[in-house]
């Protein structure tokens, strides 16, 4: 056989003449180019595999020696790495966000590669950088509604900065806490301000025996990982409980009071629009005012909601969200953006200010390097997918997509009230929703039984565990699980289905198709006789 | 004109159906496969375009009311972004760590959004999640040379982690110094550790009166943002002077002796392999043994340096770097894969259990989740660019790469030493070097009249900034710049060039081309007369 060595011939030959347009992995790329469905439905192989058997495949911990041609190891992706990758394409995959993507991001990521800039300084991003500022200007107006004199301003400005890009909600939600941190505590008298003295110091400058963040059980958990890193503590990040699903303003300043009476800060307020699980959102209107009664920074988590503000039908369920000082968005969630597009934004242009830093090769002082506010670093240029999407849906197609998603997850939530095995324990606000598979019988026990209700629930939550690991080993669907608590059960967190309806190529007959797969794995599994011999027990 | 609608027609066709064969964004694929050089050297217009013309173009911060064709979105990228961008494929930009890159990353970043996997989790990255975890593996067995019982059990391991895949060397310098942080201050008796209680509570727990991390003035300024984000405070980020461009072991002893005898804590000695300044590596051995009398974390930030592990002619440059408690390494830097791309990875398997969170939709425990234990949340399935990328090169590929790179700079290095108008300003340890112009009658002045030395080199220090910017601007060929302390002038800091020869299609031509250029900038500026006349004033 044939075997590639690495020479500098070799070399020279993948960095400067390309695959031929028969090889292994053009033929990939026409095939993706072609139908994408078709390539994922041929190569992604629903089978069930388990992780440890793939694990097998990607065992070896020592870099290879010697090279591979090209085309060699594309045949190998396929057959181990794709093969046994997850559809997400596919429109019977509504567990998580990701979804179908429209078919111009491919060759939109092959540009970005062949550019490769770097858009943590203009010196390697140049355009990028104006066009990443026009992109966060866009979605502050979308959010903030700025006037015509606040953008011409501040846009392109060296000295201020309308939020950051980075790769997604989790680190979007570090930087807006970290902002509200350091604009808490700032430089004053001989204290040089948090972020060159630290929290030690900062906590003894301004006095305060504790720090808080204050959020519903539904928060993300980078909040806590961002109380954790940002020095603040975990236990400091107080999630309160939520039985409806949504934050109790009257709860959460009852807590910030108490908690400022006994020495205590609060240093942010954080309202969900469009929670991760349930997709419920927060009253932002009276959050605000809570904030506001606090005295502290009031950050709004919109990664899953924030595209809602496309949809003029729908748009009022974030009524107030320009009362924000900060706020997350995804752009790979409803946007419809490849992986790796987050973003904060921050009401005050100069907030972004607490955390600016300079270095002599680059991000020098007064530059309009976008790196000099950023919690990452080096940077691609993926601004540039959610500027095209912008330009190619406009709003009007973004708006649609958002409006079919919420009207589908209404029909979804609409079969599983009609389905005498199904309950639907959260109701729809954006397109994502909880149900679970609770056997007509066992309806009937849980009305008529109160007092079975906890082993009934336990039982159910070990039923809704067994059908959706089934479901996803089959290969067909998945739907992903969580576990919360509901009002109807304010004392036992129950486990629920967790489906998000974002795929816009998800229709009625797939959301039949899942209902009927979920209840034929239901009924042969041994728990439903066992949740069988438990009603008949009690009648 | 026919215009774009916006239907449920035109949105699933973008979802369902690709573009044409003969459409704009199917050309500039075409052209991109077939030949990248040409594509980038047509479209990008090599101009004196400033900034504020280019913003002209990005000025618009209202999301587009109606939808575009993809075709003609596609001509205005092409005319208002491509064009003004950086050629980073070109063997004459040589200012940053972007280069040419090999040509299979285009049709694999397509296959990367085809697929759209996310690995914060198993249930939507399924193989991708062991291909990343086999990916970190090779690495860390490049730098700490485990055996095969080690990552047998590792490897795959639940529990445990060998490290973290990761936007880029920022994310991965405070990943390294989040986690020792979290095992420093460990849970003991009723304090519940640093990442439940905060900062404020460990350090009343272990009583210490200040937290610093030292290193050098090369350091990456992510590590000042560092101690910025985990509350340490910039104040506490110690920078060695470094006329010697590494850090002196002694010196940081001495310092972090210093500061634990007044009642601080050295979290972090940090080590640089590969400064992004001038490529110099620090001494590991001697600073391995400093971190050990200190009792403190020992990280190194191998962003640069770290694929020199590939050639075993330059690994020896790296010695002891498996004495380092964690490292940082970019794989978007010298192993040629686009950006984001960064890692950090921990001797100790069990370390970055300090900073694991669990959720429960996702990450529950006992999963092997990915997300379990980075900083990032959601991320794209970028590791399989280096999987490919060293399947396809291989150790041997790499060491060529890292071979030929180090031999051209010290060609540049012999270049520069034999010009008569310049001087090396920093000897090439890896890949990069700085230098600086210094018309020859200057380089007579400064030896023969010691006392104009600060003036001369104010004057030349203009003169550096003038030949850079000047050459930037006529978009031929970048080099960047940076202020750097040398032996030669201790007491002032001096502006200096700085290169990096990381694209293999760099040749002698191209430098002696680039040399040729600010000869010619340098001699025409108003500078050069100025200089004229300090060193005649003096004769």
């Amino acid at each position: 056989m044939n075997k590639a060595r690495a020479s500098l011939e070799h070399l020279y030959r993948v960095f400067t003449a390309p695959e031929g347009s028969d090889s292994k992995l053009a033929q990939i790329e026409q095939h993706l180019s072609v139908n994408l469905a078709d390539f994922l439905s041929r190569h992604v192989v629903a089978r069930a595999t388990s992780l440890e058997q793939i694990e097998q495949d990607f065992n070896d911990f020592r870099v290879p020696e010697d090279p591979e041609f090209v085309s060699d190891h594309a045949e190998k992706l396929l057959n181990k790495l794709v093969a046994n990758s997850v559809n997400t394409y596919s429109p019977q995959f509504i567990g998580h966000m990701t979804s179908a993507l429209p078919y111009f991001h491919m060759p939109l990521a092959k540009l970005l590669v062949g550019l490769n800039q770097n858009l943590v300084k203009i010196e390697t991003s140049k355009a990028f950088t104006p066009l990443e500022r026009q992109v966060l200007g866009m979605m502050h107006q979308l959010v903030y509604q700025g006037d015509e004199a606040f953008y011409s301003t501040y846009l392109h400005s060296a000295n201020h900065s309308l939020g950051a890009f980075c790769s997604g909600g989790t680190i979007a939600n570090i930087s807006a806490l970290w902002v509200a941190r350091n604009q808490l505590f700032k430089a004053r008298g001989r204290f040089r301000g948090i972020a060159k003295s630290g929290l030690q110091g900062a906590m003894q400058e301004y006095g305060y025996n504790r720090l808080v963040v204050i959020t519903s059980q539904r928060g993300h958990y980078s909040l806590r990982k961002a109380a954790d890193l940002l020095g603040i503590g975990r236990d400091n990040l107080i999630a309160l409980d939520c039985p409806g699903q949504t934050l109790d303003p009257a709860r959460a300043l009852e807590m910030g009071q108490q908690i400022q009476a006994e020495g205590g800060k609060v240093l942010a307020l954080v309202g969900i629009a469009g929670t991760t699980e349930t997709g419920h959102i927060d009253p932002l209107t009276e959050l605000a005012a809570v904030a506001n009664q606090l005295e502290c920074h009031f950050h709004v988590d919109a990664a899953w909601g924030g595209a809602t503000l496309f949809s003029n039908q729908y748009r009022g369920l974030l009524a107030c969200i320009e009362l924000a000082d900060s706020v997350t968005l995804d752009a790979h969630k409803q946007m419809y953006v490849p992986m790796g597009a987050g973003m904060v934004l921050f009401k005050d242009p100069d907030a972004s200010n607490a955390v600016r830093h300079h270095a002599n090769y680059i991000l020098r002082e007064g530059s309009k390097d976008l790196g000099a506010t950023t919690l990452e670093g080096s940077r691609n240029g993926m601004a540039m997918m959610l500027y095209a999407a912008m330009h190619i849906f406009g709003r009007q197609g973004y708006q649609l997509l958002i409006d079919i998603s919420i009207e589908k997850a209404r029909h979804f939530a609409n079969l599983i009230n009609h389905h005498e095995d199904f309950e639907l324990t959260t109701e729809p606000t954006l397109c994502l929703m909880t149900y679970r598979c609770v056997p007509s019988f066992v309806k009937q026990a849980l009305l008529e039984a109160p007092h079975l209700q906890p082993a009934l629930n336990s039982k159910l939550d070990e039923l809704t565990v067994w059908i959706q690991k089934s479901q996803r080993e089959a290969g067909k669907s998945f739907v992903s699980r969580t576990r919360l608590t509901i009002e109807k059960y304010p004392d036992q967190p129950i486990s629920v289905f967790r489906t998000v309806l974002a795929n816009p190529l998800t229709n009625s007959q797939h959301l039949q198709e899942i209902l009927r797969e979920q209840t034929e794995i239901a009924r042969r599994s041994p728990l439903w006789n066992e949740l069988q011999a438990m009603c008949l027990q009690e009648a």
